[in-house]
């Protein structure tokens, strides 16, 4: 009878397992606007077949905002699909790659399909522990280091200055690449930006990006930033593959852009979003002291470390029975850590909600 | 000063390179009321993540369409894109495939990509030369054999039934599959259909479907017809590559199925591009009186055998500098065939355009 207790047949399910925007964040009338000046244009190429980089009106847009050349971007639907395609070009089986500990679930999964060699780096409250990358140059180089340096999924932590400078540094001593997935950047709730791997070193980062979390994900808007090469041969790669991309939505996100829409819509999501995180701080503090998480700063994700010993995909087949959707936490690393890990997403859920699943979630914890 | 004989300044440049819809089929106006449609309804899907393997509604459109279970249809974006998923599920390294001959150019540059062993079944005006595949299976068994039955891209053969036997009996004797790819299927101008593949062999064919040519390109709605269980596999990698799909694309290409516009829309197809391929088989007649071709129902695609011996690679480039721009036609054969061959695209241009491109190519040929 534990699933009565919990979870009353009136009470929603409640969903930590997936990092997606709120659908009130969605600019549905913005989008459906874009469209409808699109389709009366003499112009047909949004509904047409286009290159396979991406209509130029969109690499444009993106090159002039990072102040590169358009053929230093490429553009594709969804930035797990191109970071695909850069691994197809760039990365043999057996090579080895640096990932953070914990990484991105996705990230992880699809490097394990390239059959990469995956060295993973702690991850601490302001980055990686350099001493984890060093240990591993001593023997070896990598072909890159895929990182997440702000508001980190699944952590929510940012790389401090003087980290990303450590980083760079032993980049470009050592010969490898890094590749800055920087989909939360934009999304800062409080304090001030750094600046991103990319502005302060092109010459060894790659940067994708993808507007997914700013406007809507049903558009498949990402984008890598690279050298010309790397672009040129990712973007062969991408005409051999699938030919064109889905130019109707990407011209949409590009009218969008084009619009000036982007600015505010920033600003909405911020307001929407920091009193969710701010909720969700509020709720473990006071139902889940003994568990140990940062306070990110943005984002969509908070980590939790549990101080427990049940194993996380134990505790999500618990937490299913009880309303509670969660991603099983051991997904997030190369081997199971120590200490069961949690990722918590705040974005689509009210304050009430976010309050409500934190304390159903920490009695479920109480229990095990 | 050829240039000048051939391409005055003034005249527009004629593209017998890519096999592209007309502009004027392309229904933006029924788009756009999709779009609004869909973005005041309470249902947010269309403008959210969603399952790798489609929106629902448009996997069960299509599964109703050919009498089988949504859990048979997968939908992606591109059919060459879902070709490529199932050939990262199914095709190892150095297997053995075969081809038609010509071969779409894509499917074939794709197949190299996966390190197939391609093996080319000659097609001529009834389909594939049986005997050729025989001759392979004598001492080989094949993963596949991909095939477009209905106007054939390049040539615009459509295999007669009782290939279409002979071709299924060998599938099943010998035990492989048929990769049928049917995006040109209800592009008939003339005549009647024959049965599919798939509805002839649902246990051996897995079909490749797409809107692309009878709605837009650029919403990227392909499909693929499998077993459950070779569905579920492709589901899971794309899952992995790609997290969603372009949702709002896909689902707008839902609504406008389930409004029951596809019909009329073939209707207009039909009638805008009949002519133009009659348009192109008199002018071969008329000009080009010496070079084989055959004289397709439907689709996108006239293939033409050229009596001389002059090199497809040359003659691109030379046409080239005369404003028309054709594709290299020995991209479509896995050998270099001894009759050069070229692939003449005629839905995207009127009646005047294909006669004056036809003319001018039939003088190139000749100086040649």
């Amino acid at each position: 009878m534990s699933r009565a207790i919990y979870a009353p047949p009136t009470s929603p399910r409640i969903n930590f397992a997936r990092g997606v925007p709120a659908n009130a964040a969605i600019p549905r009338s913005e989008i459906e606007l874009c469209v409808k000046a699109l389709s009366c244009r003499d112009d047909f190429s949004p509904f047409q077949y286009g290159p396979a980089a991406g209509p130029m009106r969109l690499r444009e847009w993106i090159a002039r905002q990072h102040e590169i050349d358009a053929s230093q971007v490429i553009v594709a639907n969804g930035s797990v699909g191109l970071f695909d395609l850069f691994c197809r070009v760039a990365l043999k089986p057996g090579k080895l790659v640096l990932v953070e500990s914990p990484c991105y679930d996705r990230a992880l999964q699809l490097l394990r399909i390239h059959e990469a060699d995956l060295w993973p780096v702690r991850i601490e409250a302001d980055g990686p522990v350099i001493e984890d990358i060093e240990r591993i140059l001593a023997t070896a180089r990598p072909s890159f280091y895929y990182m997440v340096p702000d508001f980190q999924n699944p952590s929510g932590v940012v790389y401090s200055l003087e980290k990303r400078r450590a980083v760079i540094s032993l980049a470009r001593i050592h010969g490898f690449r890094l590749v800055e997935d920087s989909r939360y950047r934009l999304l800062r709730y409080r304090g001030e930006p750094l600046p991103s791997f990319h502005e302060l070193a092109p010459d060894v980062t790659l940067q994708l990006g993808s507007f997914s979390k700013l406007l809507s994900p049903a558009l498949r808007a990402a984008y890598l930033l690279a050298d010309a090469r790397t672009i040129a041969l990712v973007g062969t790669m991408a005409e051999n593959i699938y030919v064109t991309l889905g130019n109707l939505a990407l011209s949409v996100t590009a009218e969008w852009l084009s619009r000036g829409l982007l600015e505010a819509q920033v600003e909405r999501l911020r307001r929407l979003y920091a009193p969710r995180l701010a909720a969700m701080i509020a709720a473990l503090e006071e139902y889940s002291p003994s568990n140990r998480f940062l306070r990110p700063e943005g984002g969509f994700f908070l980590g939790l470390t549990l101080n427990a010993s049940v194993d996380a995909a134990t505790l999500a087949t618990q937490a299913a029975r009880a309303g509670i959707d969660l991603a099983d936490g051991a997904r997030f690393f190369v081997e199971p850590p120590r200490q069961p890990f949690l990722r918590l997403p705040f974005c689509a859920m009210d304050e009430e909600t976010i309050r409500h699943g934190v304390r159903r979630l920490a009695e479920i914890l109480a229990r095990s």
